[in-house]
């Protein structure tokens, strides 16, 4: 039978045959192929980035995407926005017992393709089997490891942001939330939708080349931009507008957003990001940004101001002002 | 109500309040609280170790430990086997809907205790929920990071192994396996069952600074001490000789495992380890390991010889030979 046995995550026989078969043969690099209980990485005399995501999106697969394209993706781009360059992965699958041996392969082949897109190695990995029922098919984990130059080690905390520095997004808004929510429903929309879901580091590694003057980064996943937003405001304690009219969204997004009743600025995206950079050179970042696939409608929504300390402000297309909140209560579970 | 709620995962308003009333109040050190979308760690200035590892166990709460312990434990051994220094977890929480919020503080202040006795900061991480039914309460993935120093480097290779070397085992056998069992059949056996659930990094550092002459580590968990024979026999090509007299396993733990059929030898354990070292310095290495709490009955189990290549062979106690084999056919899910 070609399904997921208990046995699989024994740790004995079946164990040795998945990784050989299936994950040393998708992630076939040398450091993997070790096989200790630990990767040996080299000295990368530079400081560090660390971060870890589980992905629990349901369905596993969707238009543009699967479980797997967004575990790779997501953890380099949360490295990617905290001023590292990505470059090492580890992934931790926790699988349901009777999983399909080829769905597992054509997601472990995604990760594969991106990963080597993305110039990273996956190094490291873990698979647990669970009975019929503890879990909804596949879960993954993956956790990165970057390296940060000194001059961008601030970009994380947001410590270098000034009232006039401008507030930049690589392109329009919503698309894997909304492209999840229709497959998820089968709902019989006509509009194609598709997850946004792609690497960010080739295009964030040329911006930090560029320039030290990128403040902050934050890549727009769940809550949205809107959360993004509202929490550096929180945080720093300056005003964020932004203008509505700016931020772009695409017409199939927002007819399926207003149909729905959801707001884009809420919507999770896996692909986009908000950057916040001195006003000098946003201009030069976005003629870079748009160099990209996927970030051609790259634009400035909005700029950092002294007044509304810790509120995130839309200015509405119809000249109205909106306070931006948190997400809060129920938007869309396993989107991610 | 005191339970996880669908939104404590949504990324929004619940979700930071999670992060900032339960995580950040026990896993409180400076760089988690920069609480950016990565950890930003020192310059190691050497060669870095990478694992990482999901936990499943079932069930959740058992004696001597949680799957917390176990998170920060397994994957914390994985690092020190490895020739490491365990530095830096990152911890990826999936958590079902309704789950309660008292046994997740019990979970996460384990694991701040774990991590502070073991002196690794937890620097990173991720909640996750699913609705009801779609996970089986909590699972929890730890990835880490430690350095290792060049003089250890092949640690994780075994490639310095040769005949002749000792082989050592820091205690009794089939504890965490047998009480897992026992709990969750909750089958009426008087004798104490425990788990051997601990972090091994110290009495591991103290072996390392001794000598450069530890050829091999592995901490035997899923498929027991006979998976890791077997495994590194046929990876070397040497055979490996243990004398199942020297093997220490408690009495409650034979009586239960008589009773039940099971073989000790592929009970997983998750405080005992391996160790493969030079003849020359495996009487003083005992010595030191003797000193540390949970590993006072360490002893010489056996040796790497030249014939039987590829081959864990176990001397019984009626004076028998018995080939050892890597776990196969179901033993028993969800033990880690």
């Amino acid at each position: 039978m070609n399904t997921i046995l208990l046995d699989h995550g024994s740790g004995g026989g079946l164990t040795s045959e998945l990784i050989s078969n299936l994950f040393a043969r998708y992630f076939n690099n040398d450091i993997l192929l070790q096989m200790g209980d630990s990767a040996i990485l080299p000295n990368l005399n530079e400081q560090l980035a660390f971060t870890t995501d589980s992905y629990v999106v349901q369905p596993i697969f969707f238009p543009g995407g699967n479980i797997g394209k967004l575990a790779v993706c997501g953890t380099i781009n949360d490295l990617a926005v905290s001023g590292a360059k990505p470059l090492y992965l580890s992934c931790g699958m926790i699988i349901e017992e009777g999983f399909s041996l080829d769905k597992l392969e054509e997601i472990v082949s995604t990760m594969a393709h991106e990963a080597a897109q993305a110039g990273v190695l996956l190094v490291t990995g873990d698979t647990k089997v669970v009975e019929k029922g503890a879990c909804d098919q596949i879960f993954i984990n993956t956790a990165g490891i970057g390296k940060v130059n000194p001059k961008h080690i601030e970009i994380v905390t947001g410590k270098n942001i000034i009232p006039g520095d401008k507030i930049l997004l690589n392109g329009p808004i919503g698309n894997h939330g909304m492209a999840i929510l229709k497959e998820r429903k089968s709902l019989p929309f006509e509009a194609p939708l598709q997850t946004d879901c792609q690497a960010l580091n080739k295009v964030i590694n040329e911006m930090l080349s560029y320039t030290e003057q990128i403040h902050f980064m934050r890549d727009a996943t769940r809550g949205g931009i809107a959360t993004v937003l509202t929490e550096i405001a929180e945080q720093k304690n300056y005003g964020i507008s932004i203008a509505e009219q700016q931020i772009p969204v695409d017409k199939s997004v927002a007819g399926f957003c207003e149909f729905l009743g959801f707001d884009p600025l809420y919507v999770a995206n896996e692909g986009k990001f908000i950057a916040i950079v001195a006003n000098g050179v946003a201009d030069e970042l976005i003629q870079i940004m748009k160099k990209y696939p996927g970030c051609e409608k790259s634009c400035i929504i909005g700029e950092v101001t002294e007044k509304s300390q810790g509120k995130a402000i839309l200015q509405t297309s119809i000249g109205g002002r909106r306070y931006l909140q948190k997400l809060n209560g129920f938007q869309l579970p396993r989107i991610c």
